[in-house]
């Protein structure tokens, strides 16, 4: 029975939280966060103990890994000093929004051996991890291209945009991940252009793009597109697909039912897509709590870490790069 | 070069008409119609000789073989006479109205040795076709089930109503003859149940329904299911599936395009479907006419007879007296 | 807080006992089964207390209402001794194999006013309730005729053909209940046709069948068309299509994923389908019980009662008579 | 009636004048081409005359408009003999293989105030147009991206490799054409990526790759990616999604026929997608030329011009450009 204190009783913070409590093999310890209204009602109903300082919950003897889900600038130093205390840690996207404190964060754990997962749930989710399998397994020979649509169903508000670090560091940042699981291998080449076309205005201010396309291309010539936009009407669109050798495959979009509607007018209509990622990757959150615990509990190797995060954010750096430059940048 | 005569300058007539000039292997020599003002124009836009006689148009030396689209009642006189004239025919359904004309029309066909096709054009349809061919491949074992959905897109015309002998023989007798297609084996037992609940006064007007469903099983136990409605706000519908020991098969309708819209309503949806026979079977009436033509050429067997036509009627006949006794009809 | 005993520590009694307990409006009291060996573990697991007899379970002043998960032969007594001690109950079907003894439940229940759900699972999917619903709004105007597909993966152990009553009343009479409820509409007419081509062995050994069709017909002339059959071997298939004046719903079947692959011989292929109903209606058991406790603690009327399982069980004696005499059975 | 004259009876050239044959309101007059056991046998089938030298044939005066599909190094010399001579011209992709003739030729036909349409058949696909049509009636709103999928269905010999002016002039064009239909704005920014990785001896060997990816922008901000491969082995994979404010809009590829095949491994699969252009556009081919006749005969204005063919040439030659400098091209 692995014990676990969660760090955050936010939105991400709860869900970590929820699936701690129900995995058969963790116990929820605690739940930390300042805000007492946030996390007193949480750990009462989960039968955890809440805690206001992460630091003491890292500390605690009966703790023997750390779920962070803190707000971003956090989870460095979170992160490090449970790495510091020996503990296991499976921590959000990003490690920081810089690239050398992240740079730095992977060499002391590396330098510590520390274990630490990083929270790429989207690897996780059925279909994706499925596809990935399917690759690995040789169904569609060598992957020759990969396309990655991935669309939010609305603007984000103000105040996130305004502290987001851009579409590429807060959204693009997870379909860079996408494209290296799915492509098996280092980009090498990275190509972007943005634009401001959903809503000029906002996304200027923040000196940010709304809508982007990037092109990949790995050392030995594999190729991945990734489009993004931050509105899409018809609800969260989150499709891959991977175009191989000797085949392909395609990943579908969830929606609330399977019920397809004819009238006069249209013939199989399906219903708008699940509306955004609490809803589309609930099984996702659940899978990747469950490959952390079950990795610890058997010893094995933990299916992600710090360097994943850092060459997801190095891939989404290259992009703002060549958005700015007009070049195609080499890593 | 086959030369052929059709008889009939009405849709059905036009169709075949224009098949036939177009075919390679065959030359349109003459239409007949005694309404010169359908025959006329058509004949000489595709550069064939106008008639107002069909029985002199079978009589021509100079005309090999008969394709019949004339009304209903005419066909089992014409087919006779062509046969009687050792002319090759291929007829539209039905041979007659009544069963007793029908099996003295099959009869003296098969004294004569008569070469006649009836024109079941669904058969020759490339996706139904292409699983009756998979059924005989094996690819999914024995056949359990067929069920075949088959719905008007809307009423026809109470003149149409009046004289068409009711839903059974003028729509439903297509889906028998899809069914002893896909099944493989003679139905023996039939039931069937039938409302108005389109337009009950029309119906209940001529005796007619609206909307039924007829139920088949061959000695060896496979099963049939057929709907049928006259009205469809979504277009001509028609779906069969089959059912099979170690598979299924299934064959969707068409549309105009392949485009499918996504809204803030909808996703995936597609346009309605085409609208009716005419628009749906195109290409079945040319391959249907094709298959005529090139077993006559290459000496080979026609791919229907006036037995099927017989068949298909005799189930038509027996869904009708299941619904005035409410018993099974066993054949 | 609803407190609640589950009867029954089986396949289907763990389900409803995992579900209870991990509801936030109930509590799981008691679970009692005589197998210790069942009911210990999955008490333990769950925090519950574990008993043998079913009886003392229903007596104890610390529970408010019954789920009934044994045997089917043990429902009718369980059920009367709850709504004798004036708990509520949900009891999984049937409320017995026999008609007079179902009847005379239906009764006792209604004399004593009790309050029992019958478990008709698949109304609670998410899919069939959302086409339910959408019949209610009106979205295809009146219903005209409903198709329901429904085969099992696989045939079950001779020992379970044995005792399950006949296809009809194990199989069928889930598919009956669906179509009462898409119907929206009770059926006067019934009519079906029984064959023995998975296993005639079998089948015949104990007079049962293994593929049937059964068609339905309301008073207003809706209809109803059934196909069963206890071998798929592309999974376990439950599909529904509702076809109305203005419009048509469809029910898609579930699989593990959404992934589609595409080879040189396939394209858009998907998975075969979820095997079983405990994968299949995982959500509707939850969404069952969910309803249940639901409408308990709001006071309103449960959502279905011990006169559906009535019904449910004479049109299936309808069928299986309509079977024997080849006669359309008016109810 | 146009009286037109079809120049190259090779695989292009005999589908125009096979559609130029059955179209109603034009003749077939001549189809020339220097070798004679190619026209001779088409022409005489078609009722046509059969001619060798293309010159003559524009000079005939009985000729009113040209269709050149002769190969493509003489399209620019043939297009402006055409045009000298006052005749109306459908000429096939490219206009040369050169920017700068291509320019020269552009000016000149503008100079002469020639009626000249470029052959790009997949603006005339019926989906694609429908699309294209929709996007005009303001289905989804302003564009924001189009995502452009176009696949072969394998390597071309190597003596088209040779020859064909590389992957980018040859098969990107057609994708880039769609591009500026479905954008409705001009690309003003160009990148790409290519890579070798079908068959890397035979595309280093003429300087060429078979697997590339290019990005567009408009002055407006909307995007296009496209993806292209020269081999795809489940066949002739051409796709596009365009992507809205309002809506998104999709077409699907055609196979040859309707049919899902279930097994114990797969379900819903569909047949592998028909080959290749000959069979995928041939309602294309039609509509093009109907297009352009019923342009003419009406006295409206041809529906693509020689500019349509010096953009898209341009856009090919900018993406080359961007595969050399590994910089965005603009425009």
């Amino acid at each position: 029975m692995l014990r676990i204190a969660v760090l955050g009783a936010g939105r991400i913070g709860r869900i970590h939280s929820t699936n701690v409590a129900a995995h058969p093999n963790a116990k929820l310890i605690a739940i930390a966060d300042p805000v007492a209204a946030a996390v007193d009602p949480l750990a009462e109903a989960l039968g955890a103990e809440a805690m206001n300082d992460p630091i003491a919950a890292i500390d605690r003897d009966d703790v023997d890994a750390i779920v962070i889900g803190t707000p971003s600038d956090n989870h460095a130093d979170l992160l490090l000093h449970a790495v510091a205390k020996g503990k296991a840690v499976m921590c959000e996207k990003p490690i920081d929004a810089g690239m050398e404190r992240s740079q730095a964060v992977v060499d002391d754990v590396k330098a510590k051996g520390g274990k630490v997962m990083m929270a790429f749930n989207r690897r996780f989710e059925t279909s994706f991890a499925a596809i990935r399998k399917a690759i690995e397994a040789g169904e569609i020979g060598e992957v020759r291209q990969v396309i990655i649509s991935s669309r939010d169903p609305g603007l984000p508000p103000e105040d996130y945009v305004k502290s987001s670090g851009g579409i590429f560091r807060d959204m693009t940042i997870h379909d860079l991940d996408m494209a290296r699981f799915m492509l098996g291998e280092e980009p090498v080449e990275v190509s972007a252009t943005a634009s401001r076309i959903v809503d000029e205005a906002l996304t200027a201010k923040y000196d940010d793009y709304d809508t982007v396309m990037v092109t990949l291309k790995t050392a030995s010539g594999k190729q991945c597109h990734i489009n993004n936009c931050r509105e899409a009407v018809y609800g969260y669109d989150q499709r891959v697909e991977v175009f191989g050798a000797t085949g392909m495959l395609q990943h579908d979009n969830l929606r609330p039912t399977t019920v397809r509607r004819w009238t006069a007018d249209i013939t199989e209509a399906q219903e708008p897509l699940l509306n955004f990622f609490l809803q589309r990757y609930a099984q996702a959150y659940a899978s990747e709590l469950d490959a952390f615990i079950t990795a610890l509990v058997e010893g094995k190797p933990l299916p992600t870490s710090v360097e994943d995060g850092l060459k997801a954010l190095a891939l989404a750096e290259a992009a703002i790069e060549s958005v700015r430059t007009g070049q195609t940048v080499r890593l």
